[in-house]
């Protein structure tokens, strides 16, 4: 086992992975941008190393400080966190060329799962079904057009080393097409340093489900079910849940073990994700896989009993999975919602700040992952996540009331979060059936107006 | 169903309560004394009603108070949390005559059951082993000194109607009996209004096993498994968990099969607690019966899946139990800390006052059950308890390794806690071993020159 875990990353998934290397009695490094100087995480860490002012590039980007501050202090383990250098295949091998582990899959898996198209090779060759689209990047209009005819609209822009939602574009006739191929072109080259595209056909209205895997070095892949992370807003989830609900057994059978036979063709270990698309007769394609530890791991830690990340870090330090998969058992039903530093009444706008009250929920079925607290100020820099608030019951119905009770336990002042916008979606009887896809949030409660015409 | 509850109780227990009623979708009313009016699970209650000042038998004790507080609010339930009116029988019988259901065990079990001497000869009917002991209540010296002839030294002094060790003395010989006598005595009459004593075998060194217990009005009782309490000061509980170590899978199911023969015997329903000793020799010895939902119930619903406090309001609401004892699955180890507003530096005096800084720990397998928060002013008036700190995990071994981690966690300013204690404990040596009795806090850690000299 590793002496010591240095984490490269900040927040609440620092705090969280500080937590594990508790959990499992190692020494653990945090790293901090001066923005976060004052971050109270930062004291539960046995050292704790500045690597440069406040802009990600500088800091948490930039390799070299990280791969030093890992050095002055001995780590011989990187964990990445999400986001960040967490899916990037140069950073994984130079940490290995290094002699620190990098905590997380083996890099030549990330560089081809990485590449959205190399992916969906890599499923069609193990038989997981995908989204019809077009072969390889799109570089002439023609071919394009050409796809289009074939597939029929809508059609889906995605960005090649894409994620996040940037660089996508939804096509609803030729010219839409041709516009949104340039526009998506230029805004993944300045997100990627790669313009690089293709096309989708787009399903209207499906849902986002996707399978929580974790593999060993020995080729052994296991699943921990699915969570169902329809409830989005421009593609960012909001709430995550398992099991998905009104999802049919053999539905559910058939996309985890796709996913499984997936991160086996690509000789995946560590933790990650596949993603898939559920049309409405519930026919599922693969979308993307993420190579990476996941903001909403903790729904499949609560439904599961394991602890992904002390796993990871297992992993990572060479052990052998301690179950298979009839070992894992699912049991009752979680939901996370995220609470973010942002402002739903006006157009959630970040809202950093000061926090003068936070009041988190407690008590049975609750669990809170939260970096934040009292005189804790938000800082502008970073992406807007203050809290993980997750619910565990035995059944959706009172996993949902807890819910709905730990949203009104949830005091915060200072700043705006996303609390209020919780528990509407906890209060719609839409969600309430599990009747939820992807548009879920942006017809329902963006836009009251456009949904009230239709 | 009930339409709203009355929760007559203050602090963690007022707001666990409240949190079962939001669980289940039921209105609750709070009630408070002026000491608590600005609490803030006041505002988590549909309504909360003002009954009277700080001392609590001007208030929380004054039973016409809160029957006129449940009957202006419309309650049809009386929820007494833990202490106070909880286990006093005539207030269970006055709400029910009010019909208001007192959610509880019926008020004639709690007679008798609240009775020590009572509960023992039942006790001994249902051919539960009892600690050998006096026939009745001690009125004269001599029959005092003849059964300490007879059981021989040490002898313990107990008050039939006591509870968190008042009225109880060891004795070591004749003169010190005759005279712990006396002091009982007046002990026990100035804190219940009686004064009667009963004697038995005082064994060293015990340990205290305790079973959980939930029975229906259908004569139907099952046991959730048992809770070691042994770590404790004065009496007064600090650290319980579930299971016991180093019991022996027969011991504990004869303990836990005791426990449900006498629950039957005495026609009880609701939650309750049946506690015993355990010597060396793990023999067990019957003590007493908690007819009341107990402080430590949550580590026994992280270990079982149940919510007690929600069964508890299901039964009084004349539900059945939804669950045999073979549906109970035991399952990882859940330990407790009692985080109290006392300096353990100094005698754990006491420590009222205004909460600076609060920040609870959070994460994988931690439960937090507090009322307090940043801002939150700890009257003098009440019991200490700020918080109920629990993990949970798989094993006992992960299980102490989170606790260490929460423990590290959770900053507090502005009063003094018992958590550095507790940060102690969890790296003693006897203690992660499990070897622990009653007398361990004592010998351990507040008298360490006592138990160097030994």
């Amino acid at each position: 086992m590793f002496q010591r875990v240095l984490v490269a990353n900040r927040g609440e998934i620092a705090l969280r992975v500080i937590r594990a290397c508790r959990d499992l009695g190692i020494g653990v490094v945090a790293v901090y941008s001066t923005a976060d100087k004052d971050a109270p995480y930062l004291k539960l860490a046995d050292e704790a190393i500045c690597i440069g002012p406040g802009p990600a590039p500088e800091s948490y980007l930039k390799i070299p400080r990280i791969i030093s501050a890992a050095e002055i202090t001995g780590a011989d383990a990187i964990h990445p966190g999400y986001g960040f250098l967490s899916e990037n295949a140069d950073f994984a091998e130079i940490c290995r060329e290094c002699d620190i582990e990098f905590i997380g899959p083996p890099h030549d898996a990330m560089r081809k799962l990485g590449n959205k198209n190399e992916a969906r090779k890599m499923a069609k060759a193990a038989k997981v079904p995908v989204v019809p689209g077009s072969d390889g990047i799109i570089t002439e209009d023609s071919v394009a057009l050409k796809f289009a005819r074939e597939a029929g609209y809508p059609i889906l822009i995605k960005a090649a080393a894409g994620g996040g939602g940037r660089g996508m574009r939804v096509a609803r006739d030729d010219k839409s097409l041709i516009e949104g191929l340039q526009s998506a072109r230029q805004e993944a080259e300045a997100a990627f340093k790669d313009g690089s595209v293709y096309l989708e056909k787009y399903l209207e209205q499906p849902r986002h489900i996707e399978v929580q895997l974790l593999g060993d070095r020995e080729g052994n892949v296991v699943h921990l079910y699915e969570r169902d992370c329809s409830l989005q807003r421009r593609h960012q989830k909001l709430v995550e849940e398992s099991p998905a609900p009104n999802l049919p057994v053999k539905v559910r059978d058939a996309i985890c073990e796709s996913a499984v036979r997936l991160a086996k063709a690509a000789g995946y270990y560590s933790a990650g994700t596949c993603e898939f698309l559920l049309d409405k007769q519930n026919n599922f394609y693969f979308i993307e896989v993420n190579a990476r530890i996941q903001v909403e791991h903790p729904v499949s830690e609560l439904v599961t009993g394991i602890d992904l990340v002390k796993e990871q870090i297992r992993i990572a330090a060479g052990e052998k999975l301690r179950f298979k998969q009839k070992d894992i058992v699912h049991r009752g039903s979680a939901i996370e919602c995220r609470i973010n530093a942002e402002d739903p009444a006006n157009n959630f706008q970040p809202s950093p700040g000061l926090i003068t009250t936070w009041r988190v929920p407690g008590g049975p079925g609750v669990r809170v992952d939260s970096h934040a607290s009292v005189g804790y100020r938000v800082p502008p820099n970073y992406d807007s996540l203050v809290a993980k608030l997750l619910v565990f019951q035995p059944t959706r119905a009172e996993a949902l009331a807890t819910m709905r009770r730990a949203l009104r336990e949830f005091a915060v002042e200072g700043i705006k979060t996303t609390i209020p916008i919780h528990r509407d979606i906890f209060n719609s009887s839409s969600f309430i059936e599990g009747n939820v896809d992807t548009t879920f949030i942006e017809r329902v409660f963006l836009n009251p107006q456009v949904n009230e015409k239709k």
